[in-house]
């Protein structure tokens, strides 16, 4: 990867072979015809948002493409992951087959990470596979979902089931975007610009420590910052296992803690942010059980993730048996293996591992860790 | 790709780096343990078959499966096009959740190219990728549907509009099961056969010429031969071009026109190969309009596929303009780009080209063709 910084706008290049891709970061970009002229050419582009992000961008990106296609077609879904199921996706195949696209016709997803899971599930599926570019309008999508191929909807019985890997043309990370964020969408994004800290580059830390009180003002050049550099990270992760057979996985960190508190509440009551945030405190803690970190680095994090506006307590998921309810639903994770839980830990300051733990050591984290 | 035939048995190899696999070709494979021997370890498998297949050949696989897994689950699904659809699709999804099916499970398709890609897509989709097997149990699913990775549903606006190229672990061609097939579903894989010979290897024309009754009467060694020559071609094909960008569109020879006929006589009326087999006439008519090949090219193609029990005459579509209701609906085809029509014409005996053609010529061609 590589990052150049002319005119204000940096650049992040995904190497993964024919699949590469570049992250471009700056400010208005979203509605400048220029930020799409190395697209394949194409007659018919569709932009799928939400009915929260339409009525704000959807007319500046179709502006902006109308220079490019022929036609450029809207199709706004309902808002929330409620919606990230296998009905609204089909608003986007009966979009695509109504207006007889064909298997050159580009889509753009304009939106959070919902918007993004299910236009690239959709592009990965129709015809088998049509162009799609990322159009994050979440810190949260801009640093994470957005970044590495990963797509997917939600099934009755779990998060995230169905899906395909499959990579974007290009990702449009439009800082102007960020203003209209609420504060605790913002805060869920830092999560996971925080975590690629611990997980394997403790200098980003301690700039992060430094920053924060910028990124919270949303200072364009700490945002730009703190996006290049969370997607540098992931894109040499992602880089070296693009299908998620083994490095990948330290991209997790905090993610089955968080996963836990965002199923048992029911989806919604806490941002995934939220549940990553508060997720890696226990990580962090279960890390220092397994003697890998020691406490003042447990103290670091936590102390940072909380200035950050994000949990720090986890959620009590059962009144009865607290742990064993947090054990139950990390076992049904998509990441456990025959029913053992894959937990990713920091194996000293920034560097990730995944291990198993013992079910007793988890308990104790999990009831040191709640209210 | 390459063939021994130690012990009865052909393999072909499907040459596509990492995602490279073998097909197995021979006598009495499907109920032996040592078929599966070279799978990736995991503790579950799941059957996927339909409400036909099942009941002939289910409890085989299964007992063959157990020594190498811990549990063999079997979800039947209602047989037909009619099914292969996303309500369908959840049965599969429904009970590798119900299950607890981590992503190291292995599906296996039992039955004909219905199963065979639904199968698929949910294999490519779960979790966003597991491994799959293919034991196709017709001659057409053996011979085009199990090779090449092609796999998806339908959409209630379009056949096989939502899908994903994703290539099985193994394809195990058993013989035995083609003694059960219904002779017009034979006749139909015969077409697929036939097809191989004008575009790519006009000595397994002659070959098919001289044993077709063999192939007619099922006997084991013509039948191992024409699977095993149409799998090393398709192969050949599809290992150039994997994700059907240019050459590999001339494996769809007959298969514009006769798309248009099953769609346009409603899905079911005609069977695929028995589409394809008329479209074959009707693509050798219009190579001959072209130019490219003479009169006794298409008197040959046209004897062999009537022999092979296949339809030579097109269905009428249209009471009023026949001609204009084929372009119609070779116009919202997969393959058609901005609504321009790619044809697979013979571009001189054994070799194929992709082309436009006139509508004025493909108009004669259909109206000379029909009844």
């Amino acid at each position: 990867m590589q990052a150049n910084s002319s005119s204000g706008t940096a650049q992040v290049h995904i190497n993964l072979a024919e699949r590469s891709y570049p992250i471009v970061i700056g400010a208005s970009l979203l509605g400048q015809p220029a930020t799409y002229r190395d697209l394949p050419a194409a007659s018919t582009a569709l932009i799928v948002s939400n009915s929260t992000v339409a009525p704000l961008y959807a007319a500046q990106l179709q502006a902006a493409l109308q220079s490019h296609y022929k036609t450029v077609l809207l199709v706004t879904l309902p808002d929330g992951e409620a919606h990230k199921d296998w009905p609204t996706l089909q608003l986007i195949f009966d979009a695509l087959l109504k207006n007889g696209c064909d298997r050159k016709t580009v889509l753009f997803a304009l939106g959070g990470g919902v918007v993004g899971d299910m236009t690239g599930f959709a592009a990965a599926s129709y015809m088998r596979g049509v162009p799609f570019v990322q159009v994050p309008t979440t810190l949260l999508a801009q640093v994470d979902s957005s970044v590495g191929g990963k797509t997917a909807i939600n099934h009755p019985l779990g998060k995230n089931m169905i899906g395909a890997f499959y990579q974007p043309q290009q990702v449009v990370c439009d800082l102007d975007v960020l203003k209209t964020l609420p504060a605790r969408e913002l805060s869920a994004g830092l999560a996971e610009v925080i975590k690629y800290g611990p997980i394997a580059d403790m200098a980003f830390l301690d700039w992060i420590e430094t920053n924060l009180n910028a990124l919270l003002a949303r200072e364009p050049a700490a945002l730009a910052h703190a996006i290049r550099r969370s997607c540098e990270i992931k894109a040499s992760v992602v880089g070296q296992d693009e299908r998620e057979s083994g490095l990948r996985a330290i991209l997790n960190f905090g993610h089955t803690f968080g996963h836990a508190i965002e199923a048992g509440l029911g989806y919604g009551a806490w941002l995934h942010g939220e549940g990553v945030g508060c997720g890696m405190v226990m990580a962090a803690h279960l890390s220092q059980r397994l003697g890998l970190v020691d406490a003042a680095f447990v103290q670091r994090l936590s102390t940072l993730i909380q200035r950050a506006g994000l949990p720090v307590v986890g959620a009590r998921l059962s009144p009865t048996d607290n742990a064993g309810r947090y054990l139950e639903l990390m076992r049904v994770d998509k990441k456990a293996e025959a029913g053992e839980i894959r937990f990713v830990v920091i194996d000293g300051p920034g560097r990730a591992a995944v291990r198993s733990a013992p079910d007793a050591l988890v308990r104790e984290v999990i009831d040191s860790c709640c209210d």
